[in-house]
């Protein structure tokens, strides 16, 4: 068994979420742990080993200037082609840019894989929570982004903890968003049942939880959309060990039966 | 604005999940609020007003006795040739009479729609924690399972509260499993950020998040698969009200580019 897939642990009796509130504006070049680190002593709390600090993306990829400025993008034909949607053609280009295959593109939605090999709608790339005519794309490296995050905090603090990297995703069959993890340092972030007995000694075959996905839901729910609080602590998860990457979460393309 | 859909709460600084440990192996017709009211004095806690009490999938079927028995079972020709794939044709056949539509059949995985809506594998029958030769099957009706536990633990208790009925789900384009919401009572699932302004006053188009999904997948941080844990208290979470149903989570077929 692999490091990055280790058995499950012992679940914990208990977990507990706190959000770290009022974090400021983010801008380019910011120092992500400093601003984690003032907003948890602004929230009255204190980092612990073996923490989850789970991150929205948008923060890190506006620390990181992945910001579009719209007003100088020129649109393809195929861009504004698809803007009789009802889009930004200025927008969709951007979106085309991203993708490196376009899964589905109909009814004024594109689902594409973008470069980092995520499927998603509109290849990751968002107009919410950014000012102006600017759009912001994920990171580049969200895993990289994780590690160098959790490699800061853990030499300020003098602990070990784990990063996870957030994004909200749709999903085919079921209705809405929820968050998934899309860079991750510190954990591996599948937990493994597989061969494991269950409570009556039979050998589970398909039991691979994809947990950091869950983290990453779960902190959504502290996190909301709204109200400047980016970074959560996940507290009392016995997660499996391993350095992780976002990467152990997608799908292989040749096992994919949706691509 | 529909009272299934309300505007978002404002989020918690902090959130709570307590598993109720050492639940016995429940049988059918067994009284899931009595087993989860004993859990509970057990595990030291007491429910609270507004508590989400998250529910393995597992503990309701077997309650309401949805097991099959695999020697009864005749495999169709059908089930028999697919079962080349190295499965069991009693439990394939099982799959097939659960399913309303296919929408995948390939490399011995049965995508299926099932007869409530549910878009998974094996249309949600499950060999795993079950004895001998048995399957389970989902619920009936796991709005009405989670609506009769939350009217019995509010009577009883004199507290509101609401119930969300769980099962692991795959997904396309992401590796492993998660939990998700198969009977909500009490809560609304989804919770509408669209038409609220971001933090530049922009008004947010595309943020319907599928709560009541973050919530399961949440929980089974806490109860694993292997620990006898299917009850998880959430605490601390401002859920959008409603009555609430699984059935707003799924996705409308007119609007599924992937079925």
């Amino acid at each position: 068994m692999s490091e990055a897939m280790p058995g499950a642990s012992v679940p914990p009796a208990e977990l507990r979420l706190i959000g770290l509130r009022d974090v400021p504006e983010v801008k380019p070049g910011d120092d992500l742990a400093e601003i984690a680190l003032a907003a948890a002593l602004k929230t009255g709390v204190d980092f612990a080993p073996d923490d989850v600090l789970v991150v929205t993306q948008k923060i890190v990829s506006k620390a990181e200037g992945k910001l579009v400025d719209l007003t100088a993008i020129e649109p393809s034909p195929l861009a504004q082609g698809f803007a009789r949607w009802g889009k930004d053609p200025r927008y969709i280009e951007v979106v085309l840019r991203e993708s490196v295959r376009i899964v589905r593109m109909a009814r004024g939605l594109i689902i594409a894989e973008t470069r980092h090999g995520f499927v998603c709608a509109n290849a990751g790339v968002d107009a919410s929570n950014v000012s102006g005519d600017m759009a912001c794309l994920l990171p580049d490296d969200a895993d990289a982004s994780a590690a160098r995050l959790r490699a800061e905090l853990s030499r300020r603090l003098g602990i070990d903890l784990a990063v996870i990297i957030t994004d909200s995703f749709g999903r085919p069959w079921r209705a809405g968003i929820t968050n998934v993890a899309i860079g991750v340092a510190g954990m591996a972030p599948l937990s493994d049942y597989r061969g494991q007995p269950d409570d009556f000694g039979r050998v589970m075959s398909a039991s691979l939880m994809a947990v950091a996905d869950e983290i990453a839901s779960a902190a959504e729910l502290v996190s909301g959309k709204v109200s400047r609080c980016p970074f959560v602590i996940v507290r009392g998860y016995p997660y499996p060990r391993g350095e992780g990457s976002g990467r152990e979460l997608l799908m292989d393309a040749s096992l994919d039966l949706f691509r």
